[in-house]
C-alpha cells in the first residue's frame, strides 16, 4: 500500500475501483468490486459472485458483501466515520458518482490528483518477469503461425490460429483481440480480422500479445507477402526509423511526450507525418493499455522499471499500412526490448 | 434514431459515448468514439485511427475527427448551440464529466433518464436470427468437445477447445472469457478456467457464448463426470426446477423481478436460497450483459422481443456448484428457448 501513499494526503479514505488496481494491491482477481483504504486499514468489497474466491485469494482482508455497489460503499465509509474520499474519477461512472452522493451527503468526494494512475507504472522483478514470459510465449506462436501467412488465406484464419497457439503455449488469456490486417485493411490501425483473403504483395500487420499471470505483452509485425514493391521498402524503412530512434531514446529522466515527438519528427522528415494517426506508445502491464501514455505533449517522466510500447505506424487510407511495435523496459541508461521479433522487412515467400 | 426520440423530450441534443449504442444507432464498428444528436442532426466523432474505417461503415453520416473526446464533443456542441445535453451517465467517467462541464458551463449536461438503456432490448428479427446463429454455433462447438470432457483433462484446456471449436465454426469472437470450472471451482460464480484437473464425480459448470455479426449467445451446461450422488442428483433437480418454472413464467407483461422472484422462490421451497449468490438474468444482444436485468425488485416490464437469459444456480462453498442458463426470446405469449443443449442432468461416462 506503500505506492498509494500520494492518496491520502487530502482524503480520510480512498476508493479503489479499477479491477486491476485492487488486484495489483490485494491480489484478488475477481475483476469487479471495490477496494476501501484508511491509512491503517483494508477492507474489499464484492457482490456475491465473488465472496469465496474473495476469502481464499485475500485471506488476510476483511472482505464486505454488497448487493449494490454504492450501498457497500456508503455502509463502510459510514461505519468507518469517513469525512472525504479520494476516488479514481476515469473509472467511477457519473451515475454511481451521483447516487454515491446522494448516499453520503456529508462526505467529500474527491478526484484522486492526476498521475494517480502511474502508482502501477514501474514494475518489480516479479512483474517483469510475467511480462517477458508473455512476450516469450506470443513470439513463439507467431513464429509457428508465420507459414500460414500466404495468398488465399483470410486474416481471420490467421489471428485464430495465432490466439490459439499462444493459449496452447501457455498464455491464460490474449492480451486484445488480435489484429491481422491485410492489403487495405492494414491502412485501419484498429481493424477487426475479417475473411478478406491475403494477397501478393500485400503488407500484413499483426498486432498481438499474450496474458502470463496477469500480464500483457503487445508487439506489432508487418509483414510483406511474396515480394515488396521499392515504395513499400522505402516507407517501411521509414517506420522503422521512427521506430528505433524512439527507443534508442528511451531511458529513465526522458519524458513521454519527448519520445513521441521523435518519432513523430522522423516519420515529418520523410513527409508522411500526416499518416501517423495515434499515438507513440503506452504503458503495459496488468493492463494492455495503461499509464503513461507516450503522446505529443504529455510530461510524465520515464522511470527504470516502467515497461511501455513503442509503436510508430504509417497508414494510407484505401492503400496499405504498416506499424512496428515493440514492448520495452525503461533502464536507467537506455532500455531493454522484451518482445522478440525481429523487426527488420521479413518477406514471406510462397 | 427513432427509438431514442424520449431523449429529446428535455434536451437539445443527446451524447452517445457506449460503443455498442453507437454501432446500434449508426453501424460504425469501431468500438470508440461519441456520437451526438440533435432532433434533426447526427455527428459520429472519432479520433484518427477511425477516420478511414467510420467513413467507409457509414458514408451518409458526418464524421467529426478530435484528438481528445472531451474537445471534440465541445466543439460539435458549441458549433451546433446546443443548450442541453442528454448522456449516459452509467457510460461517462467523472473524469471526462469534469472536463465537459469546464469546457462547456453554458450547457446543462443531463442523465438521461433511468430505462433509457432498454432501448435496444425489443429486437427485430435480423437481430433475434444472429443470436439464434451465435446459439447454434456455441451449441455444436460443445457436442464436439463433449468427449474432452473427463479425469485428468483441465479446466483451461476445455475452455480453450471450446473457443476454438466456436470460432471455427463461425464465431467471429467469444461472448466472454469461457468458464470451465470443476469441483469446488464450480462453487465460485466468475471462476476462471485453470489448471483444476477434472476428477471422477465432479460437476462441471461450462458457461459459455459466441458472436456473431456483433450478437451474443450465453448458455451454461453443468455436467457430472463419471456418476452423480444421490445429493447431487437432487439439488441439480431443484436448480433445473427453478429454471424451468421461470422460463414457463416468461411472456410479455410479466416484471423482470417477477421472474427472479420465482426462481428464488423455487430455490427457498428446496432451502437452498442461501446459495444463489446473483440475480436471475439479464438482456443479451450487442452485449452478453445489457438491460433488462431480471433481478430482485426489478420492475421493467417483459416485452416481446426481448432476449434475456434465465440462469438460477447453486453455489456451495469448498463443494460444488450448478449454474443452468438459456437465452430465450420473450413472445407475447411464453418464449422461445434460443439456446439448444438439452438441460436434463448429463451423467459423462467415461
Amino acid at each position: 500500500m506503500n505506492r498509494l501513499r500520494t492518496g491520502f494526503s487530502e482524503t480520510d479514505a480512498l476508493l479503489i475501483l479499477g479491477a486491476k488496481n485492487i488486484r495489483y494491491l490485494t491480489g484478488f482477481t475477481g475483476g469487479d468490486g471495490a477496494l476501501m483504504a484508511g491509512p491503517d486499514w483494508l477492507i474489499l468489497l464484492v457482490d456475491g459472485r465473488f465472496v469465496t474466491q474473495a476469502r481464499a485469494e485475500v485471506p488476510e482482508v476483511e472482505i464486505f458483501e454488497f448487493r449494490n455497489r454504492v450501498e457497500g460503499v456508503a455502509a463502510v465509509a459510514g461505519r468507518r466515520g469517513v469525512g472525504s474520499v479520494g476516488f479514481e474519477s476515469p473509472l467511477l461512472s457519473v451515475e454511481e458518482y451521483l447516487r454515491l452522493k446522494e448516499a453520503l451527503p456529508e462526505v467529500k468526494l474527491r478526484p484522486l490528483p492526476k498521475g494517480f494512475e502511474l502508482f502501477r507504472a514501474v514494475k518489480d522483478e516479479g512483474e517483469i518477469d510475467r511480462i517477458r514470459e508473455a512476450a516469450r510465449i506470443s513470439g513463439e506462436a507467431l513464429v509457428a503461425v508465420r507459414e500460414m501467412i500466404r495468398p488465399g488465406v483470410r486474416e481471420e484464419e490467421i489471428a485464430l490460429e495465432l490466439e490459439y497457439r499462444m493459449r496452447r503455449g501457455g498464455a491464460e488469456q490474449v492480451s486484445f483481440e488480435t489484429i491481422v490486417a491485410a492489403g487495405p485493411d492494414a491502412a485501419l490501425p484498429h481493424a477487426t480480422p475479417g475473411r478478406r483473403e491475403i494477397a501478393d504483395g500485400d503488407f500484413v500487420i499483426i498486432d498481438y500479445g499474450a496474458v502470463f499471470e496477469g500480464y500483457h505483452s503487445d508487439e506489432t509485425c508487418t509483414v510483406v507477402v511474396g515480394h515488396a514493391s521499392d515504395r513499400q521498402r522505402e516507407v517501411y524503412r521509414f517506420v522503422l526509423e521512427a521506430h528505433d530512434r524512439a527507443i534508442r531514446a528511451i531511458r529513465a529522466g526522458v519524458s513521454c511526450g519527448e519520445i513521441d515527438r521523435i518519432a513523430r519528427a522522423c516519420l515529418a522528415e520523410a513527409g508522411m507525418a500526416g499518416f501517423f494517426s495515434h499515438g507513440t506508445g503506452h504503458g503495459v502491464g496488468l493492463d494492455v493499455h495503461e499509464a503513461p501514455r507516450l503522446a505529443s505533449g504529455r510530461e510524465e517522466i520515464l522511470q527504470a522499471g516502467m515497461v511501455v510500447t513503442v509503436e510508430p505506424g504509417v497508414y494510407i487510407p484505401g492503400v496499405w499500412g504498416i506499424r512496428i511495435e515493440d514492448t520495452v523496459l525503461v533502464k536507467q541508461e537506455g532500455c531493454e526490448i522484451l518482445t522478440r521479433t525481429s523487426k527488420e522487412l521479413s518477406v514471406i515467400e510462397h
